[in-house]
């Protein structure tokens, strides 16, 4: 037999219980962020191979699934390499389809455009606990909005979306690419050293400020500019939002002096005030001078959400001012936040979280052999019933009715009528 | 600049006013199908090249999207055919992951297993007005269930989905493969002729009688069983739901006699009567002896869904009794009914149709050079306005305010409150 009945090669199957709360955050999700005026779009999953290779995804370009060519355009034999055999590929994010279709449809959308979207996107990486190779993402992204009022509401957005679903412990972590550029300069790094200097200081999380210094030393990095540069993360650290966090960022661009634009530091001041006062302290929110993320295409404002007590990340984005005017000619501000979905459902299930059942759960269980009048009229009765919040399953009775009870029960049905061909009900 | 702004050939862009009724169509869609006990599950989109290419998808595995193998795997040079080069493609449509889903999952699957599946399907087909390359399919699944209840319920449920999306008058329409065997013996037709047959009749809706009867004669099919098989249609015609229908199949089943299981026709008789009697009327199940459904893997009873004055379906499906064996080894029956989501969503908008809108629609309007002070009072009324069904925008006034609030009322905002750096604000 050729059929295979696994899925490809990390890739998942979502059973009934997982899709259920998916279904539920999903909701929660679209709800909150609808109700700041985000509008839901979509774009196609498969995206031309040249958007998607344009330098613009960094490492996920190396990830691509990539789709052949059809009919006569498909030339194998005369094929000297993959590229000519390709046209598309599965997208690697939401955000390079997102701009696409910005300066798609620019004219007919309204300024500033506040998207939402959710859906799968594919990387095929090394397949490992709780990362698979198709993932939902959901992204909210602002675009033609250049003031901070997008940094805010993408925010505030965010933090509630989390708390609705029922995170409590979070920090908002933020910084911007520019306090970035300004500490290197600082340090003593050469313009050409800083790319290299951020994608090392990206891995602080997993191999610790020790690792990220050896891994420079061995890249050559200035020696000097990496000792001060230690010196004046290691003064800092991060705190829960309030004096502590915005007195750091302060002090820091104390000594960053005429390197860093006040307009920079006021900007992010602002943002962290606003998020505070307005967000009643639900979440902190708080300056972290270690935040990197890792596209190349941010230009100011990043940001993360970090979960007390648990590595990684459950979401995170920035500004990203320059990538319309890569596909349109024209620059147009944009921003995003992109919620790590998959993420979010793994803590979920494995803090045994279960999406709220709906007001009746009945099931009608027929004895078999009964009449078609019979059938007929139990289908009635669930039909009857079905309006508003409510799940009524019409089955027939199994030989070991025992156990067929037991599994109803298990999924939630709290009512089991027995319906007998002699006329006999019974109800549990 | 060699990044493309249009969506890649035959797929589309949706845009937000679209997208809010293709959300609120699969709101109705999986509660109507969820209060009958239909679990949503979910597959990868990719699915292994081998189960597509399984001759269950009939024309469909002409279109499939195929995905280049990668890394050490993919070897160009020694390729001798495409096959070589791939490893997956995009699924052309549920019915063959659901199964390869269900032989994978069996033993963690309550039986019968009543399956919702909504989602993305590809096929590289030739773009044409509302046909694209990538379309959302809408499933509803029974597997584990032989007898007509499975179709009953199936049925009820499509219609009443239908229904609550707004449609009005629909049939239902429905035959049997096996009723459709027992008409091609009945006129003389050989067994081997007999796929044939089903195939020119499919083609019915486009060409009328005289197109099928004219292809059946360039096939070279037996030109007296052809006389016998047109006559004995057009004896028969079709009818809203009632006696006309049910009159028809039982002359039809007295003709055919013994070619005829008088099982199928007790089974066929039955469905029609029981849906009939449950849903009161609100549409048409009508008996169609021209329906074929052109899935070569259906087994016993087909059916689609047909919107007065409008050629095409709105959806159909059938039983296939044999597909999870091919899987597992093991048969277990299975039925299933596909709502065409994109004709529907297509019809809905010519149509005008609009979702409910949200109870609460507000922006504020903030004018430019506003103190953050001001920005963070306006965001906390919002924040404060935004439980419940309620959708608060904040803005930036634009310099075309007039425009920008035309703009806004067309989206639906009935309150638009303007704020003034001078401390004086407005209300319209």
């Amino acid at each position: 037999m050729s059929l295979k009945k696994k899925p490809v090669n990390g890739m998942k199957d979502i059973l009934p219980a997982e899709m259920r709360l998916r279904d539920y955050v999903t909701g929660v999700i679209k709800e909150t962020y609808g109700s700041y005026g985000f509008c839901a779009i979509d774009t196609p999953c498969v995206e031309h191979i040249e958007n998607l290779s344009s330098k613009q995804g960094g490492e996920n370009e190396k990830l691509i699934f990539k789709i052949l060519k059809r009919g006569e355009k498909l030339q194998l034999a005369e094929a000297k390499s993959v590229d000519e055999l390709v046209d598309g590929g599965l997208r690697y994010d939401l955000t390079v389809p997102l701009v696409r279709f910005y300066a798609n449809h620019m004219n007919e959308l309204p300024t500033p455009f506040k998207a939402l979207q959710i859906g799968p996107v594919w990387r095929a990486d090394r397949p490992q606990r709780g990362r698979y190779r198709q993932f939902v993402q959901c992204d909210i992204d602002i675009l033609g909005d250049a003031t901070n009022l997008a940094e805010i509401e993408l925010i505030l957005a965010t933090g509630q979306a989390l708390e609705k679903i029922g995170f409590q412990d979070f920090n908002i972590r933020l910084s911007d690419r520019r306090i970035l550029r300004a500490m290197a300069a600082y340090c003593g790094f050469s313009p050409d050293e800083h790319e290299k200097v951020f994608i090392h200081l990206d891995k602080w999380d997993k191999i610790g400020l020790t690792g990220v210094l050896a891994q420079m030393e061995k890249d050559g990095l200035t020696k000097a500019a990496m000792d001060k540069f230690a010196a004046l993360i290691a003064e800092m650290g991060d705190e829960k939002a309030g004096a502590g966090s915005l007195g750091q960022l302060k002090g820091l661009a104390a000594k960053l002096g005429t390197l860093l634009d006040a307009a920079v530091l006021q900007n992010m001041v602002d943002i962290i005030e606003s998020v505070a006062a307005i967000s009643g302290g639900a979440y902190g929110i708080i300056f972290d001078p270690t935040l990197v993320r890792g596209m190349g295409y941010y230009t100011g404002t990043i940001f993360e959400v970090q979960v007390a007590n648990l590595a990684g990340s459950l979401g995170g984005g920035g500004r990203y001012d320059k990538m319309v005017g890569d596909f349109s000619g024209q620059d147009v501000a944009g921003i995003g936040f992109s919620l790590g979905f998959e993420r979010i459902i793994l803590l979920l299930m494995e803090g045994g979280v279960k999406p709220p059942d709906k007001t009746l759960k009945k099931a009608y269980l027929m004895e078999k052999g009964l009449s078609a009048d019979r059938v007929r009229e139990t289908l009635k009765m669930a039909t009857n019933e079905r309006p508003g919040s409510a799940e009524v399953l019409v089955a027939w009775m199994n030989k070991n009715k025992k156990f067929q009870k037991e599994c109803l029960a298990a999924e939630g049905y709290g009512e089991i009528v027995e319906i007998y061909a002699n006329g006999g009900n019974t109800c549990t």
